[in-house]
């Protein structure tokens, strides 16, 4: 793939889509039908993402990803004297290029472990704010952003994920989760998050599929009906919606079929998980805690160069000046042999 | 499609991507390639539209769609004190939600004929402008925004265009052309505006996939390279930048491999001069005169209720509380049975 | 003024402040006060505007100029998806430089008369959109926006401007009035509009200072309490929050002692009607029916040049290419002497 | 002036302006000048202004306040895909509603020093950032924020700034100088930084008037004329453009007359040290080390009680849940007994 070699492990997003997928977009493909998502396929994705979700009411719309979604939604959601709290290493905050702030809303970052922040996290800086004199000075927080799994991998439990919920419930700011990788959360047995819960406990959230099987597409979901009036119209405003929305409703409705989305990240996991065990014990560190199909090494430089000239890994983020952080990143696609040619080579 | 009938000729894009892309994206789709338009089929795609555009400098993007390619070139050229030029009737001036207020740039009108602006026009706007002794408080235009064909299906000459680009060069303001069904444009025998005349008198513009055989897809051309610094970054921020970009780069290395984008659009002119002779002998109103693959008529309610119950058209305007205006678009998935069996019943 | 001539007409914005209100500023200069408008001569003008306007729970605030209000104002009240409806001709259209759009609105523009727009005109837009089957991919109207009086001096009939409310009230939409030059209204023997009225029928305005014997200011008006939540963040958010408030507080509060914000267009008006009497006697056009300050006259280029010899007017736009529309304008601060030297001059 | 007691130390905008400053308008204010700024005190504002700086080709604005001037010059010089650089206790991060990012722009925040940040931490980021394989997925730093006096009341050397405007140089970035209370910084023994070391190491920067013996206004200097060209424009967009822009220039001009801004601060500073001894003598914490006209003390709850109760401070922020830190500053207008007064009572 980068000419040095065949071996590949730098992204989830480096194959087409699940071959059942790609079936249907070509067993469908001279058919005709309305735009902008009026399609009947589009209408069949959104029920059967409103069954497993145990949310008859909810909207779901198609966008094609998840920096879109994300500034989409927050620019719908949020009104101008609003900011939304992430993260410090929330893809919003670092990766995005400047999207939330490209809306007119800024970013306000807390600490994080693992790309996970925590309900006593929130309660702190909401209290800060409501005791602040000089408040009407500065951003109200309007939202919280979560992923799940975070930037880093790592997932939030049921019960954190609650505790969250019942601070913003509490403060009446919005709770929003970015869900790029979720069919890998749900994959993962360490995961006690259901579509169901996100539903119940988040105000809005998105479905990951370019990360998950998908040729593109994210499927954000409303819970509570016509939360956000004229949401279409915001999307068109965005440059955001799909003339051909049944490619995007195509692609959820089989995501969606026979629970493919719960398990097409079973694969990535398993590799992920021998990947990790092979790296603990051939005394490699990993930067961050992660149960998912992301794993974070941290190389001094020259063993980087080394390892790069075998296996083409993701830049993550300079460490210091004499290391770096790379990603392995496996995926619904990940063969087996590839697997076990990285093992033997690390 | 919408319950009542099977004949619909509502839209150029109802049907998914011609039948070589589908082709092509299914042999390819379990190859692994880097994201974000950097793989080797987005660049073979860059190189062939770079040829057919006899511009072998120019940049090239694959955005999602026209509103979406819009915004992002508008919001990426002009500064904040300037504005775009725009027919009424333009795309951006009325059917893309204020996406480029959004982005923080007013759309400033003049008077059309079927869609087309005038050289004449421009220059006088320039004119009025430049000897206001309040233009320090005005919107500056910056920018002047031609669609080819129009959005009422009219085509502007080689003659034209040249004389818009001259006076856009001699004012220093940026042409953008937005070609979103540039390739029924090129299958009209009345047409004589080529690919390279457009990369060389144009600052930008983009050839249209999405309504020209593609699932989805614009193709931004710059002509003159790293006109636009960090571009790449601003697609980014506009939520514009498909993390698999291959899936827009195969599509137009297909569009573009044997010159089937020149050919594509043959079927939808034939079709369109078919249904227009047809509609012009029973003795039917056409709101605007256009050549290509858009037909409008101008009908009473009541007879559009007729109409409507057998065949599907598109809504474009109410003319006024009697009349409505109904669009006919053909495309390059038209079936010649289908137009014989609407000429039948019209 | 202009080192040609000492006699100067080209605006009402050309002196210092009501002497009233300098003496107030130089009597309080000393006194320590709270800032951003929380002091109590701030308190005490929204007291004296609440009285004036018959709204005991209105919501007052001061900003520095015109645009800043309307911007401000739009901005706050607007959802992203909704756009403002105003006159081609209105301040909001034209002279601001595009400050709406940068908050992300399009401004929807309606023919006017002498700068007034009808119900009915407002009545067939919004049916238009309303009924417009492409409506969710269009701006929706969110707001009306008049000026009274209009850029062009005319004025709205208490029974015109209770008719658009009407037409706002019935379809939803905000009424925002624009009062740049209120008191040059309420001066006006014709005018039959009080402020308790404008207060009743519109869900916003701005009772304008600058214009009117302000060094600067304009006292935006909210008549129902907290309908903008958080308004004082936003204000801040646009950089409009002048640190000592009172500075705007003392001029409001001495606009509205004793009345005299009703009284001080008098001269003015007077003014301006013996110099529409001697241009109508003299034979010249004049270019829109002002009954107020502003007098517009249409000038062949020659005649400009001459008549700019001996009083500086002010440009107003350039009619044909052989004519010129100039604007005289009359202020509280217009003096007897240098009316009639005008008169003898023209 | 709170009602509680009449001794207040809360902020250095509590008066109106130098009597010098009132002495002037009052004496102007019944000449007629031309508008926006045109008139002959702006330009003998301008003038001085310029050769108080050294910097004879400098272009010159008069703004209203320090939110709008930051607003404004960011806007204008940054570019969509750029942010800008500021320390985290910095004006634009925290207390300015967001006005930064309602333009557009990220803040990217770097650790302080009492308010500064270095050279070291500026290569940095830029070194982290130009190494960082991501980029092109993130902001790009494109301005470093200083404020001089810090909003800690901190001041740079003259190295310090040297070395900064070197690292900006090299880099290719804007330095831009927040001065808000720059007269304070001038009166300082401690500063060693001038107004020409500042117009020739930054590439824009305020002088504050609002703080510093003005009713409001800030005087934005950009040493090199026309590097913002239509910055004319982008200032009326934001609604910053004063319709009687004599009365921010006649401020300046007084300011800059006989030395005025230079001497200014002096009162304030010689208070402030005396504050300080007193503080440092009773053995109070000080927050932060600041030698200009901004003192920070940490008080336990109980003991801000009781001390709001005779003097009224400045609410800063809460530093934690037992103790916050209150703000005394002093100004041009800070009166001797008052300090005895303060100085007894502590």
């Amino acid at each position: 793939m980068n000419g040095k070699n065949s071996l590949c492990f730098s992204s989830d997003y480096m194959e087409g889509a699940h071959p059942a997928i790609i079936r249907r977009l070509t067993e469908t493909n001279m058919e005709q039908s309305a735009g902008y998502g009026s399609d009947e396929y589009s209408e069949s994705a959104r029920e059967k993402i409103r069954s497993a979700c145990n949310a008859p009411g909810a909207d779901v719309f198609f966008l094609t990803g998840g920096t879109q979604a994300n500034a989409v939604m927050i620019d719908a959601i949020l009104r101008p004297y609003q900011g939304v709290l992430a993260a410090e290493s929330g893809h919003i905050s670092v990766h995005e290029a400047g999207a939330i702030e490209f809306g007119g809303h800024k970013v306000l970052t807390l600490p994080h472990e693992n790309g996970k922040i925590s309900a006593q996290e929130i309660k702190d800086i909401l209290k800060s704010y409501n005791t602040d004199l000089n408040r009407e000075h500065m951003v109200m927080p309007g939202m919280v952003y979560l992923t799940h799994p975070t930037e880093l991998g790592a997932l939030y439990s049921l019960s954190e994920l609650k505790e969250i919920s019942k601070v913003c419930r509490k403060n009446k700011i919005v709770l929003y989760l970015d869900g790029a990788r979720l069919a890998y959360a749900f994959a993962c047995p360490g995961n006690d998050v259901t579509l169901p819960d996100i539903a119940a406990l988040c105000d809005a959230f998105y479905i990951g599929g370019t990360k998950c099987g998908a040729l593109f597409g994210e499927a954000v979901v409303i819970p509570k009906h016509d939360m956000i009036p004229h949401l279409f119209t915001m999307i068109k405003q965005h440059g955001a919606l799909l003339a051909k929305g049944r490619i995007a409703g195509i692609q959820f409705d089989t995501l969606f079929t026979d629970e493919l989305y719960f398990s097409i990240g079973a694969t990535a996991i398993e590799a992920a998980d021998r990947i990790r065990k092979a790296l603990t014990e051939k005394g490699y560190d990993l930067a961050f805690s992660s149960p998912t199909n992301q794993i974070f090494i941290l190389l001094d430089k020259e063993k980087e160069k080394d390892l790069s000239e075998k296996v083409e890994m993701g830049f993550w983020e300079n460490a210091d000046k004499d290391h770096v952080i790379m990603r392995i990143a496996t995926s619904w696609a990940t063969q087996r042999e590839d697997v076990d040619r990285l093992i033997e080579l690390l």
